[in-house]
């Protein structure tokens, strides 16, 4: 066991090889362009040393792919995510053949991350969901209505009892209802349907913008007592999101805009390291991902792997809940809460629309999941 | 000819179907995805009419390629880049097949972003090129070195006359050279090496950091009299690339880090609408992107296609400076020069440092330059 100040990175990498290519020369190709960006000749030796990876591991897969393990000092992170991101998949990106499949942290990096600020106990704290059950969300929309009649569907949410009610991630700064005039209406509608159902719900508003904008935003969203935010990572940047989570208080739930362009089978960052791990670590409560057999194209394995990075233990970081969406049935979700556990929030958006009554749609859904958990021993993950 | 307020934005996709896949269903699917997030029977006729994207044009490419052209009025972007890059390809991005091709650009829209601050014509004026000739940009590398001894290299390239010294993209705040200590010493070596050249290079260190983080180095470059910066868009966030534009008076250099995770030939976003038209109208006044030849994949068509992105009109925007490097050997210059035109910055690296004196490499590498394109009728573009 190294002591742990000399614990290096490591990075696992799926290398498909086309034809001719070594998978060593790849490999070793990969430790030079992440570091250093020079051919070995022109890399004084002290840097060599410290600085460019090293080839720990080089495994045959069969059919042209290799399995590399490659090591780096921490030091070549330094205390950012934008170098995390960088030394991972930055330039490599602009080349082929190469996936990051698997991260092991040494503590000395995650020392400067403190990872989501509620995680699974503060978020089911908040929604004061003590009962074994899974949480429930739903999504605010269409984009083009307007702040009004967004609100009122959030009244008619939290009136049947939907734990967490979020913008539509293209919920910005548009006309039809713009950010201040949206998030003043919903969350006031929310506190009043709270107020007659003795209910918990929250309203969790989109953040766009830039780095001074989302500022001016994030004041004016706990002014509105608004206790948590939905930010995509890959469109406000992932750092922005590690910044808020440590200084603002406010539940973040994370959401996968953009970040489907790394999920190529061969090229890329795997969906569990990118949205299981990363997102975890820049300090998102909750991480919303498509399911299986809903829009997207996850598989069940793909689902599952993204669950366990995000609830497995991971330095001092607390667990988030993974957050499937993109098309889950409110029909289906009993058979999903046996397939993922109770500490999981189900997304629910068009199969509730699809019904007139969106109280009595919600209030039906939550009332299916408490008689499927009540009393029954339904894994907790 | 429409009214320009009624002028829609449109944004051209090259969809690959799957064995069975209708591509009319498919340009519908986006239209909706990318828009309200619901089946066609949930969205009210009023936000279906004004919100849900117009399929404009369908055309058959052959090998089950399909040319969508999809339309969208601009208020459902409003003001926002993230909201512009989540309609292009945000949820879309997690599906297979759709590679955005071209957005035709709405003024109305382009009103919103004043794009490169300097351009072309500001970046040549501070380097005091006024000659018919290209520029000169060199990267600070490696990393792992002290800020003395990068401070060192700086003093070097521009004793040889290089117009810009960049930061290597991966020089973030490690502890071998910290960030303020590094911009410090390399800024003070390049005005040193001005002073007795009466030279005009400029240097360009790298920020990273998050929202708050990188306000505040910011105001440390400019106290330290750097005239300009290197930025990773995917790294800091695209809308904080903007936001330094319009704020601060520094040049900015985009780099393409993680960027290749979009050009997958058949899914993402083709190079000269992300490099080219996205990073110009965020602010860039010259984007980086690898060379046809070098250590990356790009094909020459796909660096015309960029450079042209970057120079061509495009509403009030100014001209940026293509970039090309990644592997651009320093003999090659005169090559490039004549099938990219002078305006352009070449990026020179390793070809540089493979050569034992900094300064003579640099200057005899300017030397070159200066022949190839004196009196000569090189083309501009």
């Amino acid at each position: 066991m190294p002591d742990s100040a000399d614990e290096r990175l490591r990075i696992t990498y799926a290398l498909t090889c086309a034809a001719g290519e070594d998978p060593r020369a790849k490999a070793r190709d990969i430790a030079l362009e992440q570091t250093v960006e020079l051919p070995p000749g022109s890399v004084p030796a002290d840097v060599a040393e410290r600085i460019v990876g090293n080839v720990e591991k080089l495994e045959d897969l069969g059919g042209s792919r290799w399995k590399a393990v490659l090591s780096y000092d921490v030091g070549v992170v330094g205390d950012d995510i934008p170098q995390l991101l960088n030394l991972l998949f930055g330039n490599i990106s602009l080349k082929s053949g190469i996936l990051a499949t698997e991260i092991g942290w040494p503590k000395a990096l995650l020392a400067h991350f403190p990872g989501p600020r509620f995680g699974i106990e503060g978020l089911r704290a908040a929604c004061a969901v003590v009962e074994r059950r899974p949480l429930l969300c739903a999504a605010l929309k269409p984009m083009g209505l307007s702040a009004e009649r967004l609100a009122d569907i959030c009244y008619q949410f939290a009136m049947g009892g939907v734990d967490i009610i979020k913008d539509d991630h293209s919920l910005a700064n548009q006309k039809t209802a713009p950010f201040r005039d949206r998030v003043e209406r919903c969350q006031q509608a929310v506190a009043k349907a709270n107020a007659l159902t003795r209910g918990h719900s929250l309203y969790l508003p989109n953040l766009m913008g830039s780095a001074s904008g989302i500022g001016k935003r994030l004041e004016f969203v706990r002014a509105a007592e608004c206790r948590g935010i939905l930010l995509s990572p890959f469109l406000v940047g992932l750092d922005t999101v590690r910044w808020i989570a440590e200084t603002s208080e406010l539940f973040i739930l994370s959401h996968p805009s953009l970040a489907g362009a790394f999920f190529h089978p061969t090229h890329g960052i795997a969906p569990d390291v990118l949205l299981g791990e990363i997102f975890r670590v820049i300090g998102s409560d909750g991480v919303i991902y498509p399911n299986v057999g809903g829009r997207f194209a996850f598989s069940e394995a793909t689902c599952v792997a993204i669950n366990s990075s995000l609830r497995s233990p991971l330095g001092r970081l607390r667990p988030a809940f993974p957050v499937p969406g993109g098309g889950v049935d409110a029909a289906q979700v009993p058979h999903w809460i046996d397939r993922f556990g109770i500490d999981t929030i189900f997304l629910v958006g068009s199969s509730l629309y699809a019904q007139s009554d969106l109280t009595e749609a919600s209030r039906g859904l939550l009332e299916a999941v408490r008689r499927h958990c009540d009393g029954r021993s339904v894994k907790s993950r």
